[in-house]
């Protein structure tokens, strides 16, 4: 009846959506001329998308037949749910993003109201959208799993199964999701990077110029990484969690306790679906005219719903008295209020985080001003004194998050942990939203550009758009926060999967012979593999950012290509060739995604071969393969905080310059901060927020490993 | 006896110093110009050096105190002495570079040949001077210890008084060295980048040009930073690993064996002197003018000796049958060869990151290569492809030691590992002496340029310089290696130690009640211990970078106030005020290196005490600072590789640039190429190296802790 339930508000979400759809596409989409560039963006998009797409499922058969030959089907069909939805999720967000863009800037001529209206619920829609999609592929797959195929929690090995078809599912959404955010981030940072450089820095021109061959590019880009790929990234993270929360519950709980903690996750993801509808109606322009406000507003009633949400559904849901149940986990004791606490502490760590994110990220406050200010003494300094807040900036994150988990833990041991991450997700519709905001303004602001619409239009979408630079770096923060100790929650399933294996090796008779594994530090395996997990981040992270600078040299070529051979462009008598470069991108982007993606799926399956094969020792390869989860945890979560915020810093930096500081546009200082807006492109789109899957891929793939092990 | 022939040989290292020195004072120093030159780097650097010194024997004083009262006067000693001699290695090896750097010069109008002579002997110098004085530290406190005031290692107690001194006096070449590093880098980096930002980039003026009112200080900053600040580092590695495999020696064995075991790191040190002093006359010029193959003459000639020496030395000093002699350490069992294997593998490991370092920094090398050719399409992408690379050249590195790691490991335990990393440090004398010769040859360089001497001696010195560069990024690379085994090393140490004080907490009422940790990565303590020991490198590296690029930015102010005051600078006819920069700089890098370099000297007693306070239970502060010396190093070891190899790739690829290719000097290629040697400055000359000592620090304090916890 429950999961019933849960499903209903995951099709609240749906609808909600589809209404919204409605509502935004009832609106104008303005003049012919902007038709038409809006038209060329969507054309872009979509052949990117489609492309994408193909690509990832050629990669996602082969994974769906060695699922079906190591796993079973019910985890093949996993894997193909997780992928699908994913996938899904992305390309409908997209396909909105796509339209509510010309319509924002069409609106925005009527006022920065009517703009942050249409824009935040554009972005809504591609918000509830993976919270709704990701709801009912988890809770409607098991339900069919529990109730459509009969398996039952009670026995171990039905257990199991839908454990197994879970953890493929999350899986299924991780592997979309390294894909699209890595392929999308080099597309659009290519075009953004590529198109400002040969722009902004050679040619004279400001952003979004029409004379710029590589602006319909910069703008697809937009669509195709910070929405699509963002919609998959948080797809993921969301789902990943939840199934990992639930495998928690599974082996921890047993009888009707199993049944309701497991049910708890989802629950608490249906509920929060509702609080976040009712908090996209809190998003309304105050008379101060503050577009942050009025957005943070929507959260803040978000998270304060949920909370209350929360308190109901553990007294509801919790057998033996709700708050006032009495659990025990090993020889943790805790209540249910407890559980209600560590969810507490799950939203103050996304407030704290989004405090430090703005701090480090917001115009006016020092980070951003130390930036801006080394811009006078040249590119140099503008980017050494970015690297620095870059670095700087992941402290109190850590710090964060480590009292977070203390906190947490002490209340109610490792699935406290889960409850406080779950509940940190809760919120996930809402953030969704304030991101896919920010490339509907970005492309807005292009399209006004582009179209010659008056410059008020363009001021209006530009305060957008720089609320939109920060709102992405939340975002990004919030999303490598929740994944770093969701993460954390898929370790725990590792070791506790590896316990119950080895306690059961009669049945598991691989695990035979085999120890529980310690992960102590002092073990060489533990060490190694630390630092293997360790290097993967910074190898990631490379490739990436290598990607990304061949793809932007290209583009550069392109454009100065095309100025040098139809020298009309600039004196505007002739129109550039917008598709070449679009077309390039596409090809770069989906080349270069490929063997980075496939890096945390391959991992830890090698090492813990190559350590079997070495040791002849299966301890030694558990131990190996735990200590690499951690340690792509651990560097992931600073090289992924430090990207992303030290890119928003960048960017903000040189806003602030162009908003008349330090000399103001075209000055010496400005060209500065560019180069460093240009460097932090890459690390906050493509390759800081790509180390959040791939943090989780590494993790659910050794959850598969044991399974596959067992099986 | 053997100690006495040990102290022998760190006696020959100071009379072999001793004697080079004189032959390079004997040699001319050139015009009246040059030597006036040369004066003012001297009076400069002695300056800085002077203020640095008096500012950290402050802080030493204090520590002094602290030490005397919670560890006794022995440990107080030992302090003093490492901390004399680190100081001392610095400042000796500082007074005779900036000697070397003018009869560099002269004797590079002779040809290439003599050039390398004089600027690697008088690198030489400090490089013995370093393992000298590091040895006859050690040893001789050793010496002092066991049978000056006869405490004896048969009796437990006195044997941990002995532990303790010898640790202490790593924590004194320590302290130094971070200090040392850190000033002397934000010195040197911010005369570098400041001048070339405001020289080659603004005013279009050769590197070293006299008319830039920064080139002196540029020329001080070589000495103080890259020469007596390499020089600290280097001395503190020595040591602190030296002493770091005594102690486990003295954990881990009893009876003669412990006697014998102490000594072998120090005779391997000895010994290896010998074979450095060797390996210096196999550099010389081959007929083909090959620098770096000269270089590396002399290092395969000492590693090769040091391999037969230390056979030699198993074979002589370890009881029951040398090589053959069956040893246990717990349930480990090895023999005396197995411990020449893990020696053999230390060599292999430092000559495979000498490999993958000079790939990843080398001229003609895809890294550099494709640095060089990103800067065609400008400033931004530049920066981009060089912090791909940067983060790329970590992986090889971290892959070598993991393997490195297993196979001693395997072999002969924890102790393998130590060995290895002795065996490895036996090649410091000559590493040193490749690292010194770099600030030697770029003064030489500088001197001649300012001296207006004959276009042919700079490009003696220019060629001289560039190999310069891939030896100070081959010299980190090992550095950071050995440093991160060396942690490793005295991890082990820390988790003995408490292994030992539970097990004897009769005498060490303090460990009554508790029990040994297990540092489970399941353990959320660990975690927390993991994240915060990771974070301390971002936070100190962000510090660090911010430091340079305050001071740089300072620096730029006042050549471009100087510029625009006397106008007569540009024309040649009126002399800048070198003074005032050396002076601004001396001030800011003293002030900016104190915060950061405590960092890592409060942290694990903050951590612990507070972990303590909120659980109460002293195993969980003991886990969470194991983990954190394990977070240190992990990150630490990305951070360091990243910066230095990256640095290094950024000034190998405008290097290359300035040699002719992508439009050579004065291209916009090459002004981008500047940018990314900027950026790349502080990355490898200031926050990568000090990681360095950082990581050390904080497993040395945690040792510490302990033995004070203990007392």
């Amino acid at each position: 009846m429950e999961l019933y339930i849960v499903l209903a508000c995951g099709l609240a979400a749906l609808v909600y959506g589809g209404l919204t759809v409605r509502s935004v596409l009832s609106k104008s989409a303005g003049t012919p001329r902007m038709q038409e560039i809006a038209a060329a963006i969507q054309e872009g998009a979509r052949a990117y998308l489609n492309r994408q797409y193909t690509t990832i499922g050629i990669v996602g058969v082969v994974i769906f037949v060695v699922a079906f030959f190591l796993l079973g089907w019910t985890s093949a069909v996993g894997f193909l749910i997780g992928a699908t939805l994913s996938g899904a999720a992305g390309y409908v967000g997209m396909n909105v993003s796509v339209r509510a863009n010309v319509r924002t800037a069409e609106a925005s001529r009527q006022g920065l109201a009517m703009g942050l209206s249409m824009a935040f619920r554009s972005g809504a829609v591609t918000g509830l959208l993976v919270v709704g999609l990701g709801l009912i592929g988890v809770a409607g797959y098991y339900l069919v799993l529990t109730q459509g195929l009969g398996l039952s929690l009670a026995d171990e090995v039905q257990a199991r199964t839908v454990q197994n078809a879970l953890v493929a599912l999350g899986f299924g959404a991780s592997l979309i999701s390294i894909f699209a955010r890595l392929g999308g981030g080099i597309f659009t940072k290519g075009a953004d990077v590529g198109g400002d450089m040969v722009g902004k820095v050679e040619a004279g021109i400001p952003e979004d110029d029409p004379r710029n061959p590589a602006t319909i590019a910069d703008n697809v880009g937009d669509n195709v990484g910070d929405c699509a790929g963002m919609a998959a990234d948080l797809f993921e993270t969301y789902a990943v969690t939840t199934v990992a929360t639930m495998v928690l519950a599974s082996i921890y709980f047993v009888g009707e306790q199993k049944t309701a903690f497991m049910l708890l996750p989802l629950a608490i993801n249906g509920m929060s679906i509702i609080t976040s509808i009712i908090g996209t109606f809190f998003v309304r322009l105050g008379k101060s005219n503050n577009i942050m406000g009025a957005m943070y507003k929507g959260v803040v009633a978000t998270g304060v719903l949920s909370l209350a949400g929360l308190y109901v559904l553990i007294d509801r849901l919790i057998p033996g008295g709700g708050t006032a149940a009495a659990l025990t986990i090993g020889d943790k004791a805790f209540t249910g209020l407890d559980l209600f606490w560590c969810g507490a502490v799950g939203l103050a760590i996304t407030g704290l985080i989004v405090i430090i994110t703005e701090y480090y990220t917001g115009t006016g406050k020092r980070p951003v001003n130390v930036i801006a200010k080394a811009s006078v003494t040249g590119h140099g300094t503008n980017v050494i004194q970015g690297l620095a807040v870059s670095m700087e900036s992941t402290a109190m994150p850590a710090v964060v998050i480590c009292v977070g988990i203390i906190i947490t833990y002490l209340l109610a041991g490792l699935f406290g942990i889960a409850i406080a991450v779950s509940t940190m997700l809760s919120l996930a519709g809402m953030i969704v939203a304030l991101d896919a905001f920010g490339p509907v303004t970005d492309n807005a602001g292009g399209i006004a550009e582009m179209a010659g619409l008056e410059g008020d239009v363009r001021k209006t979408t530009d305060a957008l758009d720089a609320v939109g630079n920060t709102t992405k770096a939340v975002t990004k923060g919030y999303a490598i926060g929740s994944a770093g100790l969701g993460a954390l929650v898929l370790f725990a399933a590792y070791t506790e999967d590896l316990k119950y294996f080895v306690a059961h090796n009669d049945t598991f008779t691989y695990f035979q012979g085999v120890e529980v594994p310690t992960f102590g530090l002092d073990n060489p395996w533990v060490i190694v593999g630390l630092f293997f997990g360790g290097l993967l981040p910074y190898l990631f992270g490379g490739i990436a950012m290598t990607a990304v600078g061949r793809a932007a040299g290209a583009v550069v070529e392109e454009v100065r290509r095309q100025f040098k051979a139809m020298p009309g462009i600039m004196e505007g008598t002739q129109k550039p060739d917008y598709g070449r470069a679009v077309d390039m991108l596409t090809k770069a982007a989906i080349k270069e995604m490929q063997i980075p993606s496939l890096l945390p799926v391959l991992s830890p399956i090698v090492l813990y071969f190559v350590v079997y094969f070495v040791t002849n020792n299966k301890v030694d390869a558990f131990n190996a393969v735990g200590a690499m989860l951690i340690g792509v945890i651990v560097t992931g979560l600073f090289v992924a905080i430090s990207m992303t915020s030290g890119g928003g810093a960048w960017d903000n930096a040189k806003k602030y310059i162009e908003d008349g500081h330090y000399g103001g546009k075209g000055s010496d200082a400005h060209k500065a901060a560019v180069t460093g807006d240009t460097v932090g492109d890459p690390y906050k789109d493509t390759a800081g927020p790509a180390v959040n899957p791939m943090i989780k891929i590494t993790n659910i793939v050794a959850l598969l490993l044991l399974a596959a092990l067992a099986h």
